[in-house]
């Protein structure tokens, strides 16, 4: 019989890599130490995210209030957007700190603290939604994520899925890939290291500032998410064409960040409440992003006259070679990144043979190109 | 600002269609005709798999643990194997007179009693995983999906996801489409439409019978699910050619059935917890099939020589044109049919064009074809 329980095997797992030499004993003495069941703990999440911005934001708000009603409020979350209890990416420190009890945010914000999550926000040429999904739930990623955030005493979870993003705003063409050559733009994480190889700038900028940076002219270019969160920042207002698909972040996966010390003093089932809601929070995240994207598409097109362009195929070949090699350098950069890469691209090579006759042959079958 | 607890929205608008016409006071009265927090309530589910079935069947078991677990042990929910408490078939019957308060099951196994139930689990040529996940939480489909179960006293949730399917064994190559001509084949809902209008005759079998049936030859081909399901059938034992991409079962979504009575007696919190666990039921089951299904497609294919082939894009062409005309009738079964079928295709037209930007072109950027 194969295991019967998936979603606890693998919370337990994740716990296990920061019980590690506390000995059952001490696991046993914080149990006991958890506060009784009707007492009501308040905590603090802080976001990457300007407060309540479509999806982003409001997906942590949706999370903050899963968590408190299935407690029937024994855990309440408050949450508190960018800035206003610490930077946008500050978000890693504060829950390390403990100034904080959770946060919301995406791995490649803090590469320059924990290089081997960036594997888990996006991995240019990578994993879509569901292959993440997939690896880092029943693919062992989730155990690796654990230990590559335990020196920071914080226990990641996926939070929230955009999907595929949009490939970014751009005021000329991109026909050929010099043209990237010498441009400015705001892009995190992976994709930002391929566009540095292929002679341009990365800058990464938190979302509340992309905007005025591309109308002022501090950046060229920029991507953001997609069509419904670039349609609220306005980018149609400083950029023409608006170009797909984004290469860079084929299934960016954001992230909860749970203090270690806060959620060992909570009694097992707020525990499971609270990886269970972040579970939820993941997916719905997705579904409201895949529901929202063509109405704002169709508007940014139709209204905005936004030029919208496809990469050449030509551009992205050749960006996925850069990519490759990127990514795998990326291996050799701590122990623990090497780990997460090598899982990571296993899982890749098998998902792309897998999607290869099942999700990819039955969109080409559906909608044939 | 946008609308910020979409979680509790979609599920308080779920629960207002059962709630239409009680008012408020007799919504107050359920919840104080609640039990005490303290009282344990224990709750049957009866399911459509074979008990512990990989994916289907431990999904089952994972939803019912998580409820458990989260409620710690406040609402217990013990789980019943296709032919143990009712027969695999009869799940929903059960979960309507109350013999179960709960069921696992898809919608298209019950169509003789609510048809419009079948577009919410498989359509042909419709909608993915990802893509139903966001027609139903967000775009209109759960509400739909309550007002076609209201009748029966049913609450539907989605709760579980195979992903795109295969297209079936078979014992001979399906080169056109007269090749399907005459096939006796297990193949459920509006696909199984499709294949009686191409002049085969489809069969509906619970998983259970459907290996003992191919190798006695009472059917001549089947689909079930994919590697990681058909494998543990022996599937491969009774027939040689595999066909992929599963044109019928685009992304095929199971459902928790909850009997609304049961669930009004609830307190609040735990009716928050039964609707979350069913969402993260829901997305865990993809997760283990993308992760799953490669090793066991590498099994059939390497170890059990299982010829994989492609349907011929002539075939899933002409395959197509005759399920859209299959699904448009369907509409005109009933009104709320006809209600469920608008919202579906508006939703259908909108998502291919969403993904041909972002999830197709993303996967044959990745992957050229």
């Amino acid at each position: 019989m194969l295991k019967r329980r998936s979603f606890l095997a693998t919370a337990a797992v994740a716990l296990s890599v920061f019980m590690a030499g506390c000995g059952e004993q001490k696991q046993e003495a914080a149990a006991e130490a958890a506060p009784a069941a009707q007492e009501k703990i308040t905590w603090k999440m802080v976001t990457t995210w300007p407060k309540n911005f479509p999806g982003l934001g409001t997906g942590a708000n949706n999370l903050a209030e899963l968590i408190t009603d299935m407690s029937d409020g024994r855990l309440e979350v408050k949450v508190y957007g960018a800035g206003e209890l610490v930077g946008a990416l500050d978000v890693f420190d504060a829950v390390s700190r403990g100034t904080a009890e959770m946060g919301h945010g995406a791995g490649y914000y803090w590469k320059g603290k924990a290089p081997a999550g960036q594997f888990f926000a996006a991995v240019p040429f990578g994993l879509t939604a569901q292959e993440m999904n997939g690896w880092i739930y029943n693919g062992g990623g989730l155990e690796l994520w654990a230990e590559a955030y335990e020196p920071f005493g914080i226990i990641p979870m996926p939070a929230g899925n955009t999907g595929v993003q949009m490939g970014g705003w751009f005021n000329k063409e991109i026909n050929q890939i010099s043209d990237l050559e010498g441009l400015k733009m705001r892009i995190p994480g992976l994709g930002g290291e391929v566009l540095k190889r292929v002679g341009g700038t990365p800058v990464l900028l938190p979302g509340g500032e992309i905007f005025p940076s591309l109308q002022s002219g501090a950046i060229d270019a920029t991507e953001w998410v997609g069509p419904y969160n670039d349609l609220a920042f306005g980018l149609h207002k400083a950029a023409k064409y608006y170009y797909y698909p984004g290469w860079h972040e084929p299934g960016t996966t954001l992230e909860a960040l749970i203090n270690k010390q806060a959620f060992e003093k909570l009694p097992k089932d707020l525990q499971t409440i609270v990886l269970a809601a972040t579970r939820v929070a993941n997916a719905d995240m997705l579904a409201e992003f895949t529901a929202r994207n063509n109405a704002a598409l169709e508007s940014l097109v139709n209204e905005h006259k936004v030029e919208l362009r496809p990469y050449p195929q030509e551009v992205l070949t050749q960006l996925q070679a850069v990519a490759d090699e990127v990514v795998a350098e990326q291996a050799a950069v701590d122990e623990v990144s090497k780990k997460v890469y090598d899982s990571y691209k296993s899982f890749r090579d098998q998902a792309i043979d897998w999607h290869a006759i099942s999700e990819q042959a039955m969109l080409n079958a559906r909608n044939p190109q």
